[in-house]
């Protein structure tokens, strides 16, 4: 299996998920910082231009961050990183579609690729304070709805948890936004998970 | 069961599936056009202030578009709306967070919410544009990722065809997308079905 990901982005959290089920794989590092992308050897490998994408052995290549979260979790069913429990499993999938569909594209994206929004260079600023408002305030609806203990479902840790942390990475780096309480622990609990410090280790960025 | 729907939103291919199923369900409108869905009524029922939401027999709320839509399907099995097959399960699931994700949010939102996204009113405009150029650049992708024959999946017709079907709705409408020809003749095939026939009228909108 190959992991295609860019340093720090996304992809670490699928990251983390491939360390976490402990079989053999490839990091192939692409960077977004340098648009290497959007070359034509990584569009003939995912035409989304986007990381994380995954090769599987059979050559396919799937993309997308939840599915590509569901689908090692259910392959790997000893790995317990999904429940079992369909009320469960739906809810896993809930808390990971409102990260990777919202709480990234609409927060975190407006501030760290604010020329894709602003008017102007000069307008730069005001889409990136735009989208650290947005950013905290999702935090906060995450920090309202939370219903498990230490990890994210009450049933444990899951794949969902990793989608939580690569936000959390983010927030308390790049962004520079407080974490709530609850998420704020949360993000200290993953950094001691050895799968996450190896992930962050093999992509060269500190905790 | 209980969809809360806004007329014409994304919400409307929830409301296919609704259809598709055929168990009975009340379907309640929150317009989001006078901001319904930001009033203490609606957020009490989805915090995330977005439709669709649906309400379940036991009174529990799901939110998320492929969310509702996969466990629709699951919990319905004969109504063959998603594959049993892991793998086909696996690109229905992707189909829709792609539709869902990267083509709703990044394309059609920034048209249709310029507000959201402008510096002022003067630059709506703009705005609008960058919208229109992104979502019909990901409808080209969807051509030319296209494997199936009528319907998106190979193994036939899906949830996944729902999702579709909504921003169809949008970019041969509102939007005023010419569709590429595998999209517009899938969008033909969608409003030739029944259940499309009846959510739509229900939702007082034509085709
Ligand atoms: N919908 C995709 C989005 C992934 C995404 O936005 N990845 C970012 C990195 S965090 C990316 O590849 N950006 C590169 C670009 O937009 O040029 C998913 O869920 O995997
Ligand atoms: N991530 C949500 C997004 C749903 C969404 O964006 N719905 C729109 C209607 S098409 C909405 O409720 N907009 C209201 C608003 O943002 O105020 C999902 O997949 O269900």
């Amino acid at each position: 299996m190959k992991l295609y990901y860019s340093p720090g982005a996304c992809s670490l959290g699928i990251h983390v998920i491939l360390e976490e089920i402990g079989k053999p794989f490839e990091a192939v590092a692409v960077s977004t910082r340098d648009g290497s992308n959007r070359k034509p050897e990584y569009l003939a490998i995912n035409p989304k231009a986007k990381v994380p994408a995954l090769q599987r052995d059979d050559g396919t290549v799937l993309t997308e961050w939840p599915v590509i979260a569901w689908w090692l979790a259910k392959a790997n069913p000893m790995s317990n990183l999904i429940p079992v429990e369909f009320e469960a499993e739906t809810r896993c999938l809930e808390w990971m579609d409102y990260l990777c569909g919202t709480v990234h594209p609409q927060g975190f994206t407006r501030m760290f690729r604010a020329s894709n929004f602003a008017r102007d260079a000069e307008d730069e600023a005001r889409v990136v304070a735009q989208g650290k408002e947005l950013a905290a305030g999702y935090l906060e609806t995450i920090e309202k709805l939370w219903k498990g203990g230490t990890w994210l479902l009450p049933s444990g840790y899951s794949v969902a948890d990793c989608a939580l942390f690569f936000l959390e990475h983010w927030a308390a780096g790049r962004a520079g936004i407080e974490l709530p309480p609850r998420l704020k622990a949360h993000h200290k609990a993953m950094k001691d998970r050895p799968a996450v410090e190896r992930a962050m280790k093999r992509e060269g960025i500190s905790p």
